[in-house]
């Protein structure tokens, strides 16, 4: 039940890493922020798909920063992924932009707001690329089978589901630990993403906040349950500038001693 | 603070009512809805809205029941709404639906799980017509504040925020009852949704369960609240027949009785 | 299904009222508003059962105002209760308070955290007194029926549920209005505590916080539902000097209003 | 901060077990299971505590099986404790059965539903035994800190706080990762009880449900995220026959693995 994206297997016996800033912030530090980032990945030997964001579509606030859109964006990208030899992932809004942006990226990343808009789905489905679907904050762990069916009936099975935390009172989420198991179970490959995770949502009025040292310890816990296949975190040179996202993105000095501890968990779950 | 959608008054002292058969099924039927909906409504004279939609977009399974389409839907309704002179409310999932619905109907509706799409928001905003926002299961009661400053910063000031359940745990949504006043404290028209409010989300396996006995009582409680402006409830004559929704419909013929109830609690709460 | 407490009926066609301060401040403290309280019961005429609590067993910080303890609470409140001709309500925490309370009050009420210690539920049980069994934070409304079950079991059929929110997120309750009309469907009185549902647990580091504002809005809410026999409200004549909940506790000056605008919710209800 | 319990330290580098099952069933079984879980112990090289209750004081229904009483399983449970060599934690409901288990064993543990009862807190803390404090499933995890002061005050500085999951919708626990690391930044040694967390509460009608499989994937998430000084899992040679939490007990056959893979954990996250 595992699949190829370039040279890296989804769902086999190595965990991948989803790694990169929050959004393309400009040309010149996304281009820095793959080049570090892949270092790091290779030093340590781990799998890594390079992430940015061209357009932030559901920030708290309008006059927030957004980004350079699809095609500029997706066209950056592509470039650092063709010099880099590094599969892309990006996240699409709309069953335009995911026809555009398929033409660049290797793996298309459905919105949690916007899992269950049946022609976004489609569109992802029909592009020819695979897809990242993130569990809405309003789903139960079960729900993503009825996403699971409807990629199938669009003719695609080389999905992964994405949990990102779940509503849990007002303005902040929880990480249910047991649904990395349940959607395991379910049969397709599972992605933990720690930085959306530890999101507090509108939590600091006009922005939404987070907990970024919270990151590292979610990412670590959903190791250890077994059933994840992937990591999703967002990785900044320095967090307190980032022009989105900054409370919850991992400091790019800290990334190393992150995947170290991630990949001795995945170590020791295994050989138990 | 109120203003006006044809004759109606929205955030004035007269609760109005957004009623109307889920979907557009076909176009008999809802003609047929349209008119009973309206002779009840002016027997016992209270300002109607009337709703359909014409594409429901996040369906659970891929094999459900969608509807006619923007162009044909709107076509529909607004010959409904020009021919018994009642003013129409739709939802819209895109910007470009925003701007062909907005051509034909008097209040956009953008649903819940869209709420925070900033360019969706921008078209209904820049259409002209009033904006009926519902607050996303996922949102704090006050995070709607957020909104509606974008809704103002793209220049409209004819919107109202719907409550319609916050997610609480899994399958099952709760109306904070102070979600209502809440927001009417924020100083916009608040409405209240009655029969996506009792909705059990993904509750029955491939649809979506519901408790309809429920929503004229959670109708009555919020109406109680005195911070509602307007009550939204899906009616249909048959609900064990509906092509969508149909555990939370409201049978056509319960429906004086409900009206009956509502505007009998908003004359006690008013008077006291 | 109903039964009398003194002249009072618990589950008959007219709501009654558990008024009085948190706690047993001081003696003439409490006559004084026992007084005051049954005055504008009887201008209001509604039916008054007197509440105030001898003990607060499990206040937030080790330093908080307690109570007189069971003993001599139990005899103020017997001679108030036996002085103005009213019955009297009044918290238990064991099975030992349960029996001393017993000889003195015609009401006990179990707390919320207790209402599944078996112990306590029996003691209460075979007092000969009725029972007022606050539903846990932690319980679906469902789950009382459990509870039901033990003090039937137990050879207590005078006993009613109250409702006072549900955990929900971290230092918040909800009230679930859906809760009312599914415990009164199981066939016993439901009573709504409009004072500790607003309440923030915890939510002001070492006091629980809340928001007084807000009970006469819930209150307003559960009443319209119509599936409400009795609303539990603390008063106070002063809730900024209240040595417990103090944030939660309605002014005595207001209540002769809030008691009015519930008399005309019910009687809208009830003639629909 | 670390303190001894007999030969186990609490807080300390290395990680302790409470482990037994959920209730003195009868004398001979409590014996077996204690032989074999201890032989596993050593055998795992794991400091262990014996675990077993002497009354389930808040069964779902009235007819469910309760235990021998404070006295007699004290008796019990301290014979096997000076036997086996082995400290000895129980449950305690009340003040008074707190001053008797405190002559009989090591420690004392307090049920969620009543960590926030002042008496039992301050019986135990004057009790002269270590103190297990269940955190309350109603309570945030930086509410714990209001309780920890109240042990404080009363002279105990030997106690744990334990997580055991936050109510989550209805009938439902989640267990937040994120309440071990606050709970650990407060400063005192946090226990995870993986049997309760897993948890449906009222799940199953008139007895409580849970999914055993799942308690050793969140004690390996709670393992990995550093914060955790012990880990509490309930034991049964054979969960299906258990007089009481059959669903949640993991089986005996399987401790050995579980053990193994949670002391991996322990040494991958500390070695990085």
């Amino acid at each position: 039940m595992s699949f190829y994206i370039q040279s890296v297997e989804i769902g086999g016996p190595r965990p991948f890493y989803l790694l990169g800033p929050c959004s393309l912030e400009c040309e010149s530090f996304v281009w820095e922020m793959a080049r570090s980032i892949k270092s790091i990945a290779e030093k340590m030997d781990v799998p890594l798909i390079f992430k940015a964001s061209y357009d932030k579509a559901n920030r708290t606030s309008v006059t927030s920063f957004r980004g350079p859109g699809v095609k500029e964006g997706c066209r950056i990208l592509a470039e650092i992924g063709k010099e880099l030899n590094l599969p892309i992932v990006t996240d699409v809004h709309t069953a335009q932009e995911a026809e555009i942006a398929a033409e660049y990226v290797d793996l298309l990343q459905i919105p949690a707001f916007l899992c269950r808009q049946t022609d976004l789905l489609e569109a992802c489905a029909k592009s020819g690329r695979a897809v990242n679907i993130k569990k809405g904050q309003f789903l139960a762990p079960w729900d993503t089978v009825n996403i699971a069916e409807k990629m199938r009936a669009f003719g695609c099975d080389r999905f992964m589901m994405c949990e990102r935390g779940t509503t849990f009172g007002y303005n902040n989420l929880v990480v249910d630990m047991r649904s990395l198991y349940w959607m395991k179970q379910e049969g397709f490959p599972v992605v933990f993403d720690a930085t959306h995770a530890v999101q507090r949502p509108g939590g600091l009025g006009g922005t939404t906040g987070g907990d970024s040292e919270l990151a590292p310890v979610l990412a670590s816990a959903a190791m250890a349950t077994g059933s994840v296949d992937g990591v999703f975190m967002e990785v900044h040179k320095d967090p307190s500038k980032a022009l989105s996202d900054g409370p919850n993105q991992i400091p790019l000095h800290l990334l190393e001693g992150v995947l170290k501890r991630l990949q001795a968990i995945h170590q020791a779950v295994r050989s138990c």
